[in-house]
């Protein structure tokens, strides 16, 4: 019984004509291995053309055993963070520019989709934060964040005051632009803008990364994965806070509100070409130096 | 019966008049214990009394169950460093200045020992690094680190150029004034200084913060606990390059050698205080902004 | 003759009790020697008493010789920013915490008013900069700005794309959450919160400090006092980006629009007490380290 | 009268493969114009060919009206320290890669020296530093230095303890690897990896930059070019301490030693081919954006 029978696809919006011929090759290629080609609605629009009825994106995932996503690194998170069931891999085709998640570039479509089927790939699971919004005893529903969950200032040029909690122990209290708490994946965004560490995916760990902070001291901070992080913002800056999540605006900060941030239940997994190497896209994406003079062995 | 019943002290060098009213205190208050005392060759010297045959600091670790360090974090990287015997745990007394490791002020010597006599301590597992230098085949013996281990440059003005490898997987080639790889508990101590984030003592991790790199986008890297960390420098910086454990200069590099690093087999145990809160030290030591306003409760 | 005739005073609003005690003492002071005392209508409302018809704030500087303010930083950036007419030298009283601009602490009120009315002060000038937003060919009122001009993404959790001229010369295409263009005043606020250097008042210069920027090599630039800055935010950006000066909102950025930055013809005249010392306030403020074993000189 | 009659060359020394091609096309060039051309004894070495007798680095300047130099960066920050007579040009020609001072590229050789020996050129004028080592009473020769003098840790893995004045006055006490005082044009070289800003060259300022400081807010400061730096080794420190001008020892700092540094009575006078732009430097070298969509015209 082959690996995968079912196969969704999602699609980047608002480039129509750089994904549609992209879109179409690996539709082909997918029924040429007679497999199930499931589309979600928006994806299906794009490439006008009937090829079944289209499925809602949070659907997909529950009919479907391969998630193919095509265009760039937030295409990808926005795909994973709408996924209703887990543990269904996403494989990343980019547009031309080499991504951090989606690392299978157009003209090895064929050759890939290939080697998946067979299973010669390489599985990886990253982890994914939760983050919800308490005010006065309940509790908001939890938003899904694959990089990171900022908690910052929202139409006011002021610093925002806040407090942070760690597993409810105090941490320190800041006076800063915000706070950016990210996974190791959400490491190489908005977190590294912000002065944060890169952080290995296959550590289990949270970042926390201050936006601007007034003191110098504040410095970014890793915790272990399966901390609870609860940020109070002080009272007279209610109205002046948002939440966010992977850059999507969740909702702005209630008085009196604490935002829970901590680790989401579930893990997305991301399925590579055999020979995954994660410093190589960290290489060819922060243009680092690699190997000048020689070929070398440490080993 | 007791839990601990051999006490060593382990006393700051260079600074007998501060220590020396703190070490005699402590000497009484174990031996109002009816507790057997043993101090190293050297702290033994800075009281110049005889309590006992004074024991070389690397014995001290197999024929005690309790160790007192009296000085500051580097009198307790230095004893932690020198203990054979894997397991001992440690307690800090700090001359007047709170410590990362040394959270015992002296005032509260006597009510701290009772607490921790009777059982009533957190204790804390921190993890160590040791390092070895490879040239020709053979590899040299590890040297400990509990904070770090820096590969730096030595006797030149100009940057150095190395490559760096995780599990024997290429990272980069940098140019810069050296590497500092450090445990979390020195990610408060020289890698702080260097940009590098600060690390939970509690996350299994390694830190990789590049020493005034040449590149920008050279930043510090967190990686899990249980990697290796492999350092190449390159051919013409050979001769210009140390490497140093807890800025205890280790060795100079040979030609064509690379530095392996990686998870000490042993942990240290820390005893604190009943309450012990780390953050509340990073605070303190810090700066950190407190509560300014009002007491609250996330939770 | 004396030096100054006319005293104007500006309060801080919002913080009555502190304000109301420094107030009294500095207005009776001022009626010992004989002077007249002027009082903007927001202020002379706090002190609730008649002491002269009140002023509006930008009318003071017309009307005085010299203008006391009362309060933080704040207080002072507010005051100097809406004096219409240049040159009149403004002193500031801090509320207890020392100010980088408000050095005069309350208890050495009387002493410090003798001294300045004696002629006995240092004269500082300092250089503001002034922002004006073009759209459509015509050009919108200039504003001022003592500290910083800040132009940032409002309204999003995106970055925002702009392009920086300086004198019409093409400097970069940056996406970031903003640029803080600062004078050596406000080289010690936000811009040093987003990473900028410390600039000393008596440089002429102009600070450039990316907030968040993407790229990495995109640091802070410090060009001649001179020069014009121009920001040009591309086009889907619009709607999306605020002009701030000293952290007040000017205005949101119409499409298609261009802000020009430049120097501001006039300068804040800052009198000090006698033997002010800009470094021991940025010592103090920054918690710097100071003589710590002996006294040294090294002239 | 020919602007240029006597032109000197100053070639890399140690790469003589790729020196030497572009040393005889430049060579040829200016023999077709009927200048003459003199040799430092180094370069003039490397082509191995004799064109009249060579000249000692020193010379070159009193005997030409025109200095090329054909190398990178390192190569004309040493020449132009070299030189003994003030305010002849300098020309710098890259051996293939773009350097900040070394602009005009081996393919343009012909055209370019063709239009700067017609008078098109743009001339620009760059400071420099002088640093001078005094110890008891007596005051060492000066050193110049064209990018920056670093007071810096010499054979010792600790950190070094200094005190700064500026003027005579006293800035602060710092713990640190050491501090790089840079112009205008060395804030792009060692500086900028230390965590410096990038100050444009026609501003007239010093750059002080601590190197890893122990203190979080010890922050790169941006002083008055005519400012007299002073910087006093704490004394346990002295024998590890090293000054370093442009990356070139120069010596060990004595006990009870200051460093004096500031601006050197000399400028150095480039020459650009017409049009030249440092922000177009500065985008190419530090990989900034540029107009990705479109042509606009901010003024």
């Amino acid at each position: 019984m082959p690996l995968f029978q079912t196969v969704g696809i999602v699609a980047k919006q608002g480039d129509p004509e750089r994904v549609q011929g992209t879109l179409r090759r690996l539709i082909i290629h997918l029924h040429a291995h007679a497999l199930e080609v499931l589309l979600d609605a928006e994806s299906a629009h794009l490439i006008g053309a009937a090829i079944g009825a289209p499925v809602a994106l949070e659907e997909l995932g529950a009919r479907c055993d391969l998630i193919i996503v095509v265009g760039g690194d937030g295409t990808l998170l926005h795909a994973a963070r709408s996924m209703a069931v887990p543990g269904v891999p996403l494989v990343g085709i980019n547009l031309g520019r080499l991504g951090f998640l989606v690392d299978v570039s157009p003209e090895e479509i064929e050759s890939t989709i290939d080697q998946i089927l067979s299973g010669a790939f390489d599985a990886e699971d990253r982890s994914m934060l939760q983050a919800a919004v308490q005010a006065e005893g309940s509790s908001g529903e939890p938003y899904s964040a694959f990089n990171d969950v900022a908690i910052h200032k929202w139409n006011t040029a002021r610093m925002i005051e806040f407090e942070t909690y760690i597993d409810g122990r105090f941490v320190n209290a800041q006076r800063s632009d915000g706070l950016i708490v990210a996974t190791p994946t959400g490491s190489t965004a908005y977190a590294l803008s912000g002065g944060g560490p890169i952080v290995d995916p296959a550590l289990d760990a949270i970042l926390l990364v201050p936006i601007c902070p007034h003191d110098l001291s504040n410095r970014p901070l890793v915790v272990p994965g399966d901390r609870r992080i609860d940020v109070r913002v002080r009272g007279h800056d209610h109205g002046h806070v948002q939440v966010t999540c992977d850059g999507q605006t969740y909702c702005q900060l209630p008085p009196e509100a604490t935002v829970h941030i901590d680790r989401h239940p579930d893990r997305v997994r991301l399925l590579h070409p055999k020979g995954h190497d994660h410093y190589k896209i960290l290489r060819a994406k922060l243009h680092w130096g690699g190997h000048t003079q020689r070929r070398v062995n440490p080993c």
